[in-house]
């Protein structure tokens, strides 16, 4: 067979997440019980997006605003990201020190494209999302720095130090997809720390060290207060990029809006590369997320019932697990603490089904809950995590609390089933 | 100073065409009477969305569809993609040969890293949109083939036989931005029927040459019929995608919808590529696109009255141009035929303008003719045409029929004025 596409294409791998989801559909086509805890999304019947901007979007597509926005988005937005930072996060930026785009991801393939070369080193934690897929497109090498629960699956200092001399581009990403858990000040600015000491090391000949730091999910936080580079180390600023949108914090993943903030000189590049590409947000939804952001009370009101939402249906899930696991059954999970995502432990290697089956791997054990619970999660192996450890992500964007407490039971039998 | 960005973002170029329009609007600003002509765009004033279209992303949007769309695009949108491309112009496709994108750009980004590997050749005509960019962006070798006046500015078989062996991409536009010009079944036959042969001829080891068949404006003619390469040569099928959306058809620039369609292997890993981008069309504005395609009395009615108005325009302005060259003025234009655009010559070099400055270049003409009658213009050496031609783009998107009647007896003042 003649060979078609591109060396890059060739080596594009499809999402594992997406397989996933494909059999979930298939199981519950079936009728049977399923609690669909795949998905890095809501469902809309759970968590629907600000009236405030779903009204805004509608007004402003209606009256007209149609047309091109600018290339680094309308100003009026990033105005408001602007205030929006200072207010929430006490964060100093100026205006070209934003730029706006279609969600998380362009930003963060435009930072990739715009400080790593082919070849170079990217530094990230596994388990994390889609590092090694963006390595991979820009032919840039992985340096996968493998987390466990013993740091709640985040980097530390420690874990990092024997990888960033002469890297180009470090992932930091809190609250984590897919593990749930957050930085603390001490394990951010202790890394920070390395940073700075290794940009400062670095001669007139080398770029910089930048970090990325993805706080996408950093309005949808309970368990402690989220920090951030720049916060903790002022110096940090020209090294950082925040790559963030409302996909998560808004529930709105479907609206297209989200922006990067950093240093000027980087931002512009960033957007100049999107241009060419064309991933900006609609001009409607621009605006209409300007005005949000600019609502406080519409702000606050919302993100308030987002927390609760959220925490009461981790809450169920960590405290089902919990109560299972004082039954002695073999499972256990990290602490909710943000984002959408819980960390379960499943610790059944070894352990026969009732068909008779011997479960070895991950994925026997995510294909064993699906078939005989209903409970549907992905592994970590989906996320660059290489061990074989029993850990999954579970996430509550689409589901109900009731689904939960009916999964509970059924899991409980899944288990005690095990021999 | 210490480099901070990868060599990609070095060689990145900013567009000329928004240095010219900062110009433009500081002379809008300082109160003088600008004609506008430089805009790819629509002013909205002039040129709406289609009723249905924006009632349809209101709708959609107050609904819940808020979500992510498949990444794909939402089926609902690639099966209306699909009858309209049956309907309208006699092509069949299955679905899996159609994805969505946040625009026509994402689809153009994509082809080029799909199909043309860092290095390889990338064949198009000059003046064209941005080709050189995309080239530079990749890494890939352009062969710019120019093309003037007496092809229509369009290329011919006999122009691109001598680029095309070994070639990875040949990229075609029709009607053309930035000349307004379109291929007729001859002209476009004879390239297909190259491609053809050069595809014959490669062996097992080499992967195919492809056309990007970029026709976004397509619906926007009424010069000729509007021809394809796989209507003309259905072996095309399989080395042709097309790139194509609403933002021109439907002046919804800032809706950010766009589809590529073409053989399904090519057409998968673009939107596998993409998914990483995040450059995904709005949701509720693929819903509402979806709805618009289906419509077909709301589409023909809006197709005319588009075409009404620009046609309009352009006729104005080619009838204010033909009457100056009667006059025995140096200027001309290219005969109205689809798109925004036409294409216009200003016959001046050597000339000397009031105030005792010699015009020698576009960029020197182009500034005369801003400054001395509010004529705004781009010269095609902004797309990628090298030479000092007098040869302009002019645009009617953002403009209207009077401030082009006002704008006739200012340019031939203007004209008189050179000695």
């Amino acid at each position: 067979m003649r060979v078609r596409l591109s060396p890059l294409s060739q080596r594009l791998v499809g999402s594992s997440i997406l397989k996933i989801a494909a059999e979930v559909r298939e199981l519950t086509a079936s009728g049977a019980p399923v609690c669909d805890l795949t998905v890095g999304d809501f469902a809309r019947a759970e968590f629907a997006v600000p009236e405030r901007l779903s009204r805004g979007v509608a007004e402003h597509v209606t009256h007209g605003q149609t047309n091109y926005p600018p290339a680094n988005g309308v100003l009026a937005l990033r105005k408001a990201v602007a205030a929006h930072y200072k207010r929430s996060l006490d964060l100093d930026y100026p205006l070209d020190g934003i730029f706006v785009a279609s969600g998380g991801r362009p930003v963060i393939y435009a930072l990739y494209r715009t400080v790593v070369d082919s070849g170079e080193r990217v530094v990230f934690p596994v388990p994390s999302w889609n590092n090694d897929a963006y390595c991979n497109i820009m032919g840039a090498a992985p340096v996968a720095v493998p987390c466990g629960p013993e740091t709640n699956f985040l980097p530390t200092a420690e874990l990092l130090r024997p990888h960033l001399r002469g890297a180009s581009l470090l992932v930091l990403n809190s609250p984590s997809n897919p593990a749930g858990t957050m930085f603390d000040a001490q394990q951010l600015g202790d890394i920070c720390d390395l940073v700075l000491r290794e940009n400062a090391r670095r001669g007139e000949g080398e770029r910089p060290l930048y970090v990325m730091y993805d706080q996408i999910y950093w309005m949808l936080t309970f368990g402690q207060p989220h920090v951030n580079p720049v916060g903790l180390r002022p110096g940090m600023a020209q090294y950082t990029v925040f790559a963030d949108g409302i996909s998560k914090g808004f529930a709105a993943t479907g609206l297209r809006v989200g922006w990067g903030v950093g240093p000027s000189d980087v931002i512009r590049s960033m957007a100049d590369l999107l241009t060419h590409l064309g991933a900006w947000a609609p001009r409607p939804e621009q605006m209409a997320t300007a005005e949000l952001l600019g609502d406080e009370p519409a702000m606050a009101e919302y993100r308030t019932r987002m927390i609760h939402d959220i925490r009461e249906r981790l809450d169920l899930l960590a405290g089902g697990l919990e109560e299972l696991r004082q039954a002695g059954l073999p499972v256990g999970s990290s602490a909710p603490q943000g984002a959408i995502y819980l960390s379960a432990h499943f610790d059944v290697q070894g352990r026969r089904t009732p068909d008779g089956t011997v479960l070895r791997t991950n994925e026997e054990i995510r294909r064993y809950l699906l078939q005989s619970c209903g409970m549907a999660v992905v592994p970590f192996q989906a996320f660059g995590q290489p061990d074989e450890n029993g850990w999954f992500r579970l996430s509550v964007g689409a589901v109900s609390p009731r689904a939960i407490r009916d999964l509970i039971p059924r899991l409980r039998q899944a288990l005690e089933s095990l021999t």
